[in-house]
């Protein structure tokens, strides 16, 4: 059994990951802390685990998680890159779930979260969570940077285009659109049901965090530097993101509709948690809902030379919680799928 | 194995009947009828099946349902009356999922349903498939009878009641409200999304099926006849029924909030999928989706003689096809919570 | 023109009335008061009203609200206590659309409220602002408390009942729905479209503000003290209140339904914004979104002896903003339905 | 008083319809024709009509809409062709809300509607009905052309960039989210909300009809044939279309926050329903939520040479009957926002 801790399992990203680690057949949940929260038990803060855990949250110091195979952090931006070298130097590994180890640049970290970054030198030993594209790091991993929800789903569906050269890499765009899970579990006037149900809108238009850290994937993957415009929009939903992708096909190039779904389906054919439909199928956030699976399609509508990839993930699962499983897993010998069978709850 | 087949697999009782077989341990799917879509495979029909079953939709004729072990019938009312005796008498066992013989007096059946019974002498037979009240029965039947949705959250909630004799049961009352998935995957003008979301209403106000149906409960576990004023709303959700349940103090009779906690906690001790929950705790439908479990809360508002209880369920699985592998597991000798264990799906 | 003055602009009561107000041939807009957001422009913070105002908010004290005709307090409870007589001082009139005057029973408010009233001597002028009980007291009030929104709802629904003897008042019961805007627009995670969002639950159980307002409301209209159990429901849509009364009828009372239908319709035959639907239409919550009406129905299901009451209502219409705007109009001697005619949007 | 018919009332264009022109002062409502409501009254079918109008629905036969001044189609595609020339003979002027005259080319529309026109010596008469563009030629017109929903709301956000000469139009991107009342109120199993709610799907990938119309406007207004990919997606939600439109500037072009802004609002600074929206402010489709407004909004992310423009309706309103109206008062010599001043409902 790996013993596990949570520090700030509060969030929506804290209870997707009580949810899966309940059922892991080879996990034992040592100790959640909150500092708010302390000693409050775990079933009455979230209901839904009425009958699955005994345990209450614990304060930090009080919850031993030095002793503890494994930490996960599901916290704010800035939570983990102050506490992971202690518990990495006390033996533990580390996934976090934030932002704080995703992008290598550290100066590019630090414009983007706004904030000096705390532990710069544990930077360069953190893996990128993406199993997909980093597998045999994540295995041998003491530091994991969990990815982005976005980030996931556009990274996933952009790969096989820019791997094949197909496409002018120059002007990709994700159009982007997210359950309101994905904003998190806080307090906040702008995030009310009132506020945002019945209604639909683009964020951050500007500019986001994700772009970069998107980029820096493709990068680390392909040797590549993309050019990408990124908008996310906010769905009257609680789970799921669908995104939706745009790339030019590059000059003298074509490829049929048969070719395009090869080129996904070849490059995805030993992942458990990639599924690349027909283009034909429809495919919406529901057909993952709880699942850790990304389900991807590409066409070429009407033959005019622009490419669309449809992907779809649930954001608390391959998109955060779902995903740091599936790495703990690699991390620790594990077969990847185990305790992420169940198929999605639809309707 | 038990070897396992659908009738009329193509709406959401169907659909959760197969989500939650293809996870389960100790069944063999053999074969899943559909007129309409005979030949589709059942993952073009259900996206989220993908990966789950290579089964295709069959005929009725083709699907060699009599060597199964067990035929679920998940069908519109009046479909399983013409066909379980021919499938009980090639020895398969069979559960009705629909309404055909939940009620045992076949006119009051005729009077609600607005047809003849196509097979009186087989509702002695039937055992009504709620395992609170019928266990034992239930693990000897040939034919079940699994409860309609309302009928297991209101019955669930009023009988630790009814059995006290603390309360008046000429006067009680069943407020109850469902999600729409509840209505069925019929095309249907009035359960677009564009009628009924950001919305909301009672229906059938003059009378509903599930009246009759609940009464017929009481009385079976009881002996006693209750006055039963019930009326259905729709909720712009998909899934979850919440019943809140009025239920006047009997003259001279009174209880304190922990003795009608533990009433209830009493009575559902050994329930595997009823959860009483203390009165100051929320009790929201999210917290049992796609679960099998009843959550149950009693409160007097303001010491005022009128006991109010709450009760949730998620209306696809306890109020369908979860309670029915639940009368599957019985029948077979299997633990009762097999293949039901996953915690609800929240946020 | 009736100089018109607002405090507390930011909040959803408030939005709502400067949507009435921007339309209202008679009214002049002068100030709407925000110290958060003193500064700000109306359109900016609201941006539906973009064209319709070139107002800001401004400070209490610049906002020379002693000037108006008419000022609206928008505020959370306990503000308006504190600030209404310097105003009725100054010549101005009042409504409340907060509860601090809406019982008649000092010591009652305090229980409920949690907090000493700051204005004792001022309750007894204080006028329940419900036309279709008070109207000519309306007309000739100089401090109105506005209704809730649950009052408004109940109080129209048991009025007829309990006026014509038919029913037994110490039995009645008010299942009450409500969209989550009545919760209004403040920074609270239990209010989160994750939270909230696909899901349905009771609250305030053991006991609801509201529950004593409506008893007052009954008692003001009819002399009767009534025994009444009010449950709220919190229902994942923006706006609509759905409230389910239940009376018993008395002992050798009943009715049959032409003449249900008659009592309510000649009890609210001469009221503008009051609509009594046959029994057998539907009567579901758009069917008055954005509107100041009460829509009515009632049953006997099953002859059963316990009457049954639909009321709807738009929380943010007739439960708060056009019911101020009513009682404005009565105040100021206009045509009670000025400003309010636009029929609801649906779907 | 113009006297107005309707040919096809029971849809959602149909109710819009009928809330706009209850409340326009300058219209006498004589006909609303269904063949299977025939004899029903309006506000039987539509209960939110109560109190509106003593209008029962018609026979096409008995309606007399060759005595009306104006009739409106809300009728399925292909209907209007079939009797508009009968009517236009009678002296009656048309407007089409479906789509049987938006495309001048009538091969191009008999392939995306997949059947023969039955009047394509109409076709060159037909105005297309978007003011913002063809606003003399609608005031003298004897048959318009409605736009479509989707067209409206990327044909005013490409507009000025087209017109500009910034942009490279040979890879121009629309990413359009529509709620759900945009498919209409049809029986139809894909739209029930147990099947679109809580979920998110882009759908018609490889092609849909409203592309060919936008191409066409554009082409009309500016005589320049554009390369466009238009993606559409259903929003779990009930009105409203968010655009989210992607041009790349051209080589060597470039363009500051203010003078993109500029651009927009200068082109639009005549135009009642079009808000051009500072670039920092949010953009949501309930900011326009029952109004006949187009909000836009348009920025250059991160500088990166992408132009991204937002742009909101209500596909009921200036998707559908609120243009309509718009239209019918140009026609008529009305004041162009006659009826159609309300603000939005928000929340």
């Amino acid at each position: 059994m790996i013993k596990v801790g949570i520090v700030g399992g509060t969030g929506y990203t804290g209870s997707e990951l009580l949810r899966l680690l309940v059922q892991h057949p080879h996990t034992d949940l040592v100790a959640v802390t909150s500092r708010g929260e302390a000693g409050v038990r775990l079933d009455a803060y979230f209901p839904q685990l009425r009958g699955y855990t005994d345990l209450a949250f614990s304060t930090p110091d009080q919850a031993g998680l030095s002793g503890c195979d494994l930490v996960f952090f599901a916290t704010p931006n800035g939570t983990a890159m102050g506490q992971a070298a202690q518990l990495l130097a006390a033996g533990a590994r580390v996934i976090d779930l934030a932002a704080d180890f995703r992008l290598d640049d550290v100066a590019v970290w630090e414009h983007w979260y706004g904030m000096r970054h705390a532990a710069p030198e544990l930077v360069a030993d953190a893996v990128y969570g993406l199993p997909e594209v980093n597998r045999d790091a994540i295995r041998g991993a003491r530091l994991v940077a969990n990815p982005g929800c976005y980030p996931t789903a556009v990274t996933l569906g952009l790969l096989p285009l820019v791997e094949s050269g197909l496409v002018d890499t120059d002007r990709l765009i994700a159009d982007v659109k997210s359950g309101v899970s994905g904003a998190g579990r806080k307090a906040s006037a702008g995030l009310l049901m009132a506020e945002v149900g019945e209604s639909f809108k683009a964020y951050s238009v500007a500019g986001h965090r994700h772009q970069p850290e998107i980029c820096a994937n493709i990068r680390r993957a392909t040797g590549r530097d993309i050019g990408l415009t990124f908008v996310p929009h906010l769905v009257p939903m609680v789970r799921g993101i669908e995104a939706t992708l745009y790339a030019p096909l590059r000059e003298g190039q074509s490829v049929d509709a048969a070719g395009l779904h090869t080129l996904f389906a070849e490059r995805y054919a030993h992942e458990p948690f990639v599924d690349v439909v027909p283009p034909e199928a429809p495919l919406e956030t529901r057909s993952v809902r709880g699942t850790n699976l990304c389900r991807l399609s590409a066409t070429e509508p009407l033959g005019a030379g622009m490419l669309v990839i449809q992907s779809v993930i649930d954001n608390l699962v391959k998109g955060a919680a779902g995903q740091a499983v599936q790495n703990m897993n690699l991390m620790f010998g594990l077969s990847e799928q185990t305790g992420l069978t169940a198929p999605a709850l639809a309707p």
